[in-house]
């Protein structure tokens, strides 16, 4: 089954880079549908709607999209320059908290700085092209390093899942969801408890559809029950990716992320937090400082297609929130694992 | 508003008894159903499927409803005796967890064994109504007093509760619910911030719709916000019901509840726990006796109707969790309002 798990993909460049495929993650499990994208717009409302996910999901498609859409922009370099930097600011207005999008569009932009004036609009195009490559090629890379690092601190048991970071959320592998993939290679005897991870339950569609491809065993819980398996033994260990890292080791992830970590820390049980050295934003020292999306009420209110609460009710619906170092045992990055309070160790190798 | 809420039951007795209605809360909000039950198998799947649910409702509803539907039991008292024995022993199988569903069976139980043998079927079917009307009345009359002995508890803020336990959960008024109502009645500035309560959304269906109808402010959260919210200081204190209640103060309720406890325990907010006494069963020393009802598992597998996770992957569903005393401030029964530790005290008043 290791076969097909290598197939699992959220996005790729196609016709030279011409264009981006997307898998629309908001069909996944039921349908594998991709979207070929060659344009701004169309791109930054995959990125608003969740069509794409997951922090390195989201900057290897902005990249790979930005480049695919300089195709159709002016041949001009003054046109053409004015247009690229008009999709750089429309698309870092797509969803303000994973730092990856952020990364993924300066890169871009350091090749348009770099570029000579001369230097011919098709030469650009193809710059981009493979600055987007390079990206995601990094990103996998990083991936794997992580799970070298991350694998041999999973104990053998139940392990603790929130959200997806698994290839879907990025650009192959996985964050967090990588570590579990590298532990369970190196044969740690593990079954991995999913949080569905209301509303939009990326753990129920993305994650539980990931594992059973994969042939991890896999047990899907609501997020409410994590305390209970808990309190009965039956987790070992918590690992989840991040969308933002502070200096000081606060992390912002998936909403409910907090919750697991309080339950751990009440437990005694480990809790990892893993994500490419990328996602540590060096211009924040808290986590008070990093934005938090709200994203609709009806998010909450709506289950599957249903209306299941009056339409009038209020509604609070932060897609991320904070968990303060000092819940975390580790982070995991692709330059090793330190815990919070050593993090910017790392920043010098 | 307050009329329209006086207007809100689970249940009733109509036709002198001979027949329970039942309000079907697995279609609300969206739609306002009434079933007529008369025999015992329908209704012991009423209780099964949710149709009525709420520790204290599904009491009422089996004793209402064995009184409705031993009018259509034999004419001789020996086959009548032996139908509603019958008739107890398949009621007591429908949900393990609620105690109140026993006592209400205990009840009927001991109308039938303190008949004489020459007492008319009749009469008997008249005792057991009245007996079913009794049971129904003590219970508001009992959620009533946890209002006068709880409201003065909750503080100036966001209270937060889980799954649902108003009218809708009783014989009328609710428990903890009633308690928040008491507390809103008598000028205390709250908003109730609402777990959704997944799998099956009672906090999102029924205490919405019930806050709504009162007037009183409410703020639906998906579970695994409530850690945020907490963290953001939107929490003051939380209250939740139960289902049963052992001796050292372990309290068995809706899962989720427990993480809920262990959130407040870890910032410091009170979390009070609002029963009848009845609920405690003082045959349980402790919460790991309380027998724990597992559900079917597609209950977490769909969402409003609809599959939102590969159909093979395993799930755990059980439906309560059991918090310990230690992470309980006070529990408030009708008889009053003490720390766990001192619970017992309350039995000889």
């Amino acid at each position: 089954m290791g076969t097909e798990t290598r197939e699992v993909r959220a996005l790729e460049q196609g016709e030279g880079g011409r264009v981006l495929r997307l898998l629309d993650q908001r069909r996944l499990p039921g349908e594998e549908i991709w979207r070929e994208l060659r344009e701004i717009e169309p791109l930054a409302e995959a990125i608003e709607t969740l069509t794409v996910r997951g922090a390195p999901a989201i900057g290897c498609a902005a990249a790979a999209g930005l480049a695919a859409a300089s195709f159709g922009f002016a041949a001009e370099r003054d046109k053409f320059d004015a247009q690229v930097r008009e999709a750089l600011e429309r698309l870092a207005r797509t969803r303000p908290t994973a730092v990856n999008l952020f990364v993924a569009l300066d890169e871009l932009r350091a090749v348009l700085d770099g570029a000579e004036p001369a230097c011919p609009v098709e030469e650009l195009q193809r710059r981009f092209v493979d600055a987007a490559r390079v990206h995601i090629e990094k990103d996998v890379a990083m991936n794997r390093a992580m799970g070298a690092h991350g694998a041999a601190l999973l104990p053998t048991g139940g392990v603790l899942t929130h959200c997806n970071t698994g290839a879907l959320a990025t650009g192959g592998v996985g964050t967090a969801l990588g570590v579990i993939r590298a532990a369970h290679e190196r044969g740690t005897a593990l079954r991995v408890f999913v949080d569905e991870t209301r509303p939009l339950l990326q753990g129920a569609r993305l994650t539980a559809w990931e594992l059973i491809q994969e042939g991890i065993p896999a047990t899907l819980i609501a997020d409410n029950m994590a305390g209970a398996m808990m309190a009965q033994g039956k987790i070992a260990a918590a690992i989840v990716g991040a969308d933002r890292i502070t200096r000081r080791g606060d992390v912002a992830n998936k909403i409910g992320t907090y919750s697991v970590a309080v339950l751990c820390h009440h437990h005694k049980i480990p809790f990892f937090v893993a994500a490419p050295w990328t996602t540590v934003d060096l211009s924040l020292e808290d986590g008070a400082d990093i934005p938090i999306e709200q994203r609709p009420a009806d998010e909450v209110r709506v289950h599957g297609g249903t209306l299941m609460t009056p339409a009038s009710v209020d509604v609070e619906n932060p897609a991320f929130d904070v968990t303060p170092a000092e819940l975390i045992t580790a982070i995991i990055t692709d330059r090793g694992a330190v815990a919070p309070r050593r993090l910017l160790e790392l920043g010098s190798t």
